[in-house]
């Protein structure tokens, strides 16, 4: 390798040069502080975990995402963090207080054996929201307004919101008596939005005409969420077991557009994202112009009960990185002062109760400091502030 | 695994719950602020890199210590970054504006495949500054001066400053003519603190009785920086190419004395922490009570050369987990506004207007909010804050 090659970076993977990482601190500190404005406590999960632990209940996807390395000290398998939801999820179940509510926050780099789309980066700065001990529409409501609001605090304008259901589909292909192979297959269909093989296959594989009429009824379940509360009830009709889902979702999607009117709100119960470890609503928010989602969540109820702890739940992430570069919200830079430079004890002095004020305070070293719009000057003794 | 241990950590790796986590990042920000004050502009190294750059020209330790995986898209090795120092000299090689003076901070996790000390943590918050393109001993001067004061702001007390200078081995080393195998023997004595076989070593080895002389006085350079004078000025005179070395030393240790009076300086010649890459002044800061440096750094002017850019260089880091732990430094917790559960959209936007102003409302989900001092309360169609 020679010089010139030695600082090339592995692919999807970036290094933040001034001033976009200060742009991206500013950022991140007031999307942190508005999570913790909605009830959301800091916490830093570990970025490595043994593979055991970090796996737990999470899936296949997750496991061929994941950076293994082996602990020297154990000799066991460990991995770098490359989702941090079942990481606060653990926290939740075995490490906070056994009673009521838990509201927690994040954001911090996870890592990624491969992009998880073309336009991701391999090392995302993780930001997010996970509310735990709620059941109900209004924990879905919650966090999904929680997101919408970060998006808009982030400065980010035209978010259109796409709710799916994992439950809606789970129940249906349990009531169905579906194979796990059978499941997996058709979730494979759906997946690929092709409705017509879709149809051919539950033809194929299902006698009973009522699932049949409600498999095509899920497969055709895509568009603005006003225009499909017909086929909700009939669905609601054909499988009763999904009945309380269904009016759930439509509940949700009320509270919603009340709350979020600039918001346009589709539903698809294609959408079967995060299917290994999801349980209910699911959701992401778009933007136009940027092909994936910017921000996406969901309820994931079981995911506490690989360590000891099942209760509801539901959160979203975002890349903050994503965001400061699609998101409008400016920060102001700071001035300059310009220190000579200068053995002066008083000068030293001057120079710290400066910056302890918050004034950023720049010795000189070669010559002058760049962009300064102030210089310290000695007057009569007492070093004072003037107009570089 | 049961369920039971399935949430151990590894060993020297930990998460952090609330509310430490909430200190932790108050603490983060006031000091990358501090550092932001002091002319440092922040920067975020990736946190993963092909294993040949992150290893360019910092020794065998590094080495040892850095995590390996496979780059599943180029096949090639990459490294999980376990010191921040050399990232951010290629940066400043490569990546920034090539004349000048570059400032540069950052505070981010790195990653060791074992513990650096029996007290340290695998994954440590590393926080530091940078400075590069200043020759001398102002920039020496400048870089301990940020660090005394940062552990100042961290509200850290009755800190001892130590300082060595690797460049005064390799200076005499060099005009002793020790062969490589010579010099790492003399070094791994040297580290020992062992003065009686060190002499032996010298006496063994050398046969001029000036470098005899030389290496005893470094060998015996251990205490209070002004009960060492005598023993620079002799040093000077039996090695004339150590001299502006120890005359900028001297310089050094005066100003900072001046600076901070209350912080005690002494002075390690045998002390060649780093000396993989370091090459002239070498700083560690102590307290009392905790068996490591708190804060470390020193002058590595050759490490930019590996890209392209060797220019004087010189820097410290801490554990921020380290200094959150020792610091003093609080930080105002904030009060929480209950607001209750209902779809009202006139509460929704009360809500959303506290937020955006700053106020934590937190929605009661189950029953009440924790810890609330104020409650949203309607009052003729109005949403007020009362006393909860």
């Amino acid at each position: 390798m020679t010089g010139a090659d030695r600082w090339l970076l592995p692919d999807g993977i970036d290094e933040i040069l001034p001033p976009q990482a200060r742009r991206i601190e500013q950022l991140r500190r007031h999307l942190l502080d508005y999570l913790d404005n909605c009830g959301y406590d800091f916490v830093i999960p570990p970025a490595l975990e043994y593979l055991d632990s970090l796996l737990t209940g999470t899936g296949k996807d997750l496991d061929l995402r994941t950076f293994k390395v082996t602990d020297q000290l154990s000799g066991r398998l460990m991995g770098l963090s490359a989702d941090t939801t079942p990481q606060v999820a653990r926290i939740d179940a075995h490490s906070l207080a056994p009673e009521g509510t838990s509201r927690l926050s994040y954001c911090r780099t996870v890592f990624h054996t491969r992009p998880a789309s073309l336009l991701a980066s391999r090392t995302p700065t993780q930001i997010g929201a996970e509310l735990y001990g709620v059941a109900g529409t209004s924990a879905d409501v919650e966090i999904i307004s929680v997101m919408l609001s970060l998006l808009s605090e982030a400065g980010i304008e035209g978010v259109h919101l796409d709710l799916g259901n994992v439950g809606v589909f789970r129940a249906l292909a349990d009531s169905a008596g579906l194979s796990d192979e059978q499941q997996s297959e058709l979730f494979d269909l759906l997946k690929l939005k092709c409705q017509t093989d879709t149809l051919a296959w539950v033809e194929r594989e299902l006698s009973d005409s009522r699932l049949t009429e409600a498999f095509s009824l899920v497969a055709s379940m895509q568009g603005s969420a006003s225009a499909l509360t017909d086929k909700f009830a009939r669905l609601a009709e054909l499988v009763p077991v999904a009945a309380q889902q269904l009016s759930d979702m439509t509940q949700a999607i009320e509270a919603l557009m009340q709350r979020f009117p600039q918001v346009s709100i589709t539903c698809d119960l294609t959408e079967l994202r995060g299917y290994d470890y999801h349980t209910g609503l699911v959701f992401a928010a778009y933007v136009p112009g940027y092909g994936d989602a910017v921000a996406q969540g969901g309820r994931y109820d079981e995911t506490g009960a690989d360590f000891g702890r099942a209760r509801p739940a539901t959160g979203f992430s975002a890349d903050l990185k994503v965001l400061a570069a699609l998101g409008q919200r400016q920060f102001e830079a700071k001035e300059t002062v310009a220190a000579p430079a200068s053995d002066d004890p008083s000068l030293w002095q001057a120079i710290t109760d400066l910056r302890t004020k918050g004034y950023r305070v720049v010795t000189e070293a070669n010559g002058d400091v760049a962009g300064a719009s102030q210089r310290l000057q000695q007057n009569d003794g007492q070093w004072t502030l003037v107009s570089a």
